[in-house]
């Protein structure tokens, strides 16, 4: 018997990644899915790529969480609380890929997303669910915050480096490029064809919302509060993040050493693949898996460390993260339904 | 237990997606892999996208035969015919991506490919394979001459017209658009970035390989030889075909009988979806997937019929439809391994 | 001196390109602009690229009229008419970018656009100017119908052929590309990046409103109706339009016979461009041009001749060939402002 | 009368973009052009985009110095110290795209580009020729090294900090994107189409070789040696530069003090646009045109600058800061032939 996961909000591009991906899970079957724009219609009809495939009717957010075990919020924040009580109350476990539960600091959240918490009660009972980082405290979780998309791949970068001391905490600075899906689904004149394609820029220059849940992944394995500068840029592809980091080394390092702490702190990783010295990581790797890579550099004339560490946004930065979220609250293989290599071209 | 899968030139596109596909194939394993440039090598130094998924070490063309029940080849043309003489003695089973085996013809295969049939013994014993068409002749098979990626479009959007007489069969156009990946691995001017990305032109026009190929097929459905234009077009995406087909109707015909006749024919197919009328094909629908998406199309005015035919053409076009074809000569589910649908984005 | 040129919606995407030349045109200068949406402020904070170049602000309608010599109209259609009636008063010569005076034939304007014509006296005087075919009809016209971007391309590639009577007029299939440009500055799904990068499709399947423009050209060379068969494609470049067009031959010819006919037809024209023998047109080698490439191409097995034209459906498809009108209108260089080479890379 | 200009290497991507450009040239005229592998040939055969517009033959290296006031060399590192020398005693011009003249230590020189100095004398007569940075120098010198791409984009977006003394010189992470065409002409795997299109990563990370020009540059201003991590990024478009520079404020400032300064250092150039606070610098508002634009962002939270450069690697990043540098020496209009615009779309 499969497990049943419903999404709401699945006609966004995170949310049909959800269908993707759950369409081939070997343990979970898709229950129900909603949409407000499009409900009562196939998702098939808005997604051909989906016709003979999957061509189930959109409900709406409460026959998602009837008839589901396991719920996913693909929605725009601000929406996903009210969404998680429903399914507190029904005993459902709930996967929000917005950013309602990300941050812990309400201040924080109120300063970024100028918003309070809505149900304190909910905040204390979510977990910040990133596997490679705190497996652990998410299975048995109902609640579950799944990562932003820049800030998986800055933690998955930066952590082991932080959590053994040895970079300076507070000279980090991480320039991200991230792909269009990752604006969304809707029309905008940033991202209209004849404007982005061809083009190159950075957008919300030190002040995009993903920087506050940056700070909180790397502060709590620096012992302190870390302060980053974080710029992200539109990369005139589909998909796909590349994030490259920068930070001082506290003492000099060979690659070598720094290699090493890295291939052990994921050595029982599936999905985080340590690129071999003189390699380099590549959106192209990554694109439509959950894998994420990671390439280390040395600047020795400056003394700084580099990291650069590449994502698919869709997947490890979204669905993907959520389904080995969801493998692990259901304590099945945490693999299951992410096996998949990006194609080689 | 699992079929054993080999793969001669694994590292070229068609042999690298036979690889992604395999990997996820529920009946069937890589038993060996070979190359000539990278032997010796993992595949996935040539490939990181394959690291910590398949790290399995390149070797020869013979090794790959003796460790498969079945073999894949995916080499430019003339190198097949040993290779399916050396399967023959060991009684292998012997796919074929290349062109050696495609066209019955001799004097045609001399003409377009400037060649002499090797052994003619190992041309009848082959049978030309698109599973849509001719499933049956698969089966029981040990040569199979797996179509070129323009021609299954081609055959996939015109049979039904042509095998119902609704056309006439001289009339026909063939305008098609393909990727760069079709265009191979090895670095020429003609995909050198900045030459392609920002362009589009047709390449030899009017006197494609294909050419004899697709009129082979349609001549067979015709009872008559049939003639065709063909003109391929370079286009600055990574993968997909989308075929632009002409041709006269015999007489005045509503599109809703057209389409009827095109639904019936493929009633019992997976991988051919005809799309409800008003809707149009579209390279999106179908990449990375075995899918052919066909949207027919009449010109009222003119009296042509005009049927828009997409596929992927590392997938339906190459590796996808070999797969199908082992699945077929085996005797196992023939959507077995190639499930997944294209990305919505 | 110069004369004074005025843009009515100037910040679409033809507007601004007329801006962008004219900056450069040697014996015009832009005397005012206008814009609903952003009237008031400077272009070159609608558009950064002019920043320090072109400071102007937005005027409205009849600031340009009053204001100009020529007025250049980029509008959707429906909306020049008026123009034309106020710039008829005003004794300036109106260059209409839009469709609203393209078609002779009432009847066909009405099917097409749903639409009849306002002032029929203005559509007496107006002109439809494509300068290579008919340069001496329009001097001494002051409503000039500036051909659409598709027409362009194939009356351009036809015109020589029908005019010779080589070809069957009623067998003519046009399978035309074009860049995303084409589809204007307001964003829409088909226009979102994630949606048409890395996907290809036609739309307006032998429904698109050139249809009537292209066979009202052909017909007048024909010296009889002809129909054409006409499905233009959405090709993932910003710029330019590639146009494949078929058709049977009369008699056998060889390409040589046609190329020197060709050759013969535009051999006084300075922006078209008949390639050599067995080289083909390409988009890249005209966008941001005012050049049309053309080549020929025989299919010998089924008689038929295709021609192959390229034009920037920005420039020669729009702002670029409106200002080779004024030029001719204003009894000046018809190649002022307009020498630019395509740039190689 | 016109200054004659020649081009050795005119077939290189740098090469015929100086085609391109002196074509527009007011006071300019191409006298010859060569090119090693395509001698004897019109350029127009190797790049139909300048048929019928220039048709000119290439010839050798020898003929260009014969014919020319003023010779642009665009040939790989280590073939310009010959040219230089023929140049010097022909009492002829020499401008230098390559990197032979551009750095003056000729240690650094061996240690990134593993060559000495061939003539030293030559070395002396050389100037690095940044207009906007030392325009002065440039008059009356005869051997111009044009600055690599790169090191224009960083000097531009730089120098008026470090001259003002407002930042730590050592604290400087740069961290640039280049399109393609700054790979040249020459098909390799990484340029190649879908090895390129769709992924996105750094190369040479931390020891390109422009690194030392950059430095060259700052260090000068900073009165110190100047150490940076610098690590450009391959970005899947033709055409652009983008350089994202971080460095630590000395002392906290508002965005609007480093806006005055940057607008007062760079009053009186004609390409360089400093935006105004709150937009941003993008590769789309610099391609195909001299101009630089630059956008200056504080990060307030880590006390930070952040300098956002960009230019078109092409024109102001090689051919047209060229022609600036020609025009500079020959004493005529600094922004004569390059006044265009970017196109808007």
């Amino acid at each position: 018997m499969k497990y049943k996961a419903g999404i709401i909000g699945a006609t966004g591009y995170a949310g049909v990644e959800l269908v993707r991906l759950l369409l081939r899970h070997p343990h979970a079957e898709i229950a129900a899915i909603s949409s407000v724009s499009y409900k009562g219609q196939k998702i098939s009809e808005v997604y051909p790529a989906l016709a003979m495939i999957y061509d189930a009717v959109l409900e709406d957010e409460q026959a998602v969480i009837d008839k589901s075990d396991v719920i996913f919020g693909s929605l725009p924040h601000g929406l996903s609380e009210n969404i998680a009580l429903q399914c507190e109350k029904s005993s459902k476990i709930f996967i929000d890929l917005g950013a309602d539960f990300r941050l812990q600091n309400e201040e924080e959240y109120l300063y970024w997303y100028e918003n309070n918490f809505q149900f304190h009660d909910l905040h204390k009972k979510a977990v910040y669910a990133l596997p490679e980082l705190n497996r652990e405290e998410i299975k048995n979780k109902t609640i579950i915050a799944n990562p932003g998309c820049y800030p998986t791949s800055v933690a998955l970068g930066l952590v082991p480096a932080v959590s053994k001391g040895i970079i300076e905490n507070q000279s980090i600075i991480i320039d991200s490029k991230s792909g269009v899906s990752g604006a969304g689904r809707t029309p905008t004149q940033t991202a209209h064809f004849p404007e982005c394609n061809e083009a190159f820029a950075p957008y919300k220059t030190a002040t995009h919302r993903h920087t506050p849940e940056i700070e909180q992944t790397l502060s709590r394995y620096a012992d302190e509060k870390v302060y980053v500068t974080f710029v992200p840029h539109l990369l005139p592809i589909n998909r796909g993040i590349l994030t490259t980091i920068y930070a001082n080394l506290k003492t000099e390092k060979h690659v070598e050493e720094i290699h090493a702490i890295y291939e052990n702190f994921y050595k029982n990783e599936a999905f985080v693949r340590i690129m071999p010295i003189g390699q380099t990581s590549n959106v192209k790797y990554v694109r439509y898996s959950n894998y994420c890579n990671i390439s280390l550099h040395i600047d020795q004339r400056t003394g700084r460390l580099i990291v650069v560490s590449a994502i698919d946004n869709m997947v490890k930065g979204a669905a993907g993260q959520a389904i080995q979220n969801m493998n692990i609250v259901l304590g099945i293989a945490e693999k299951a339904g992410l096996e998949m290599s990006a194609p080689c071209v």
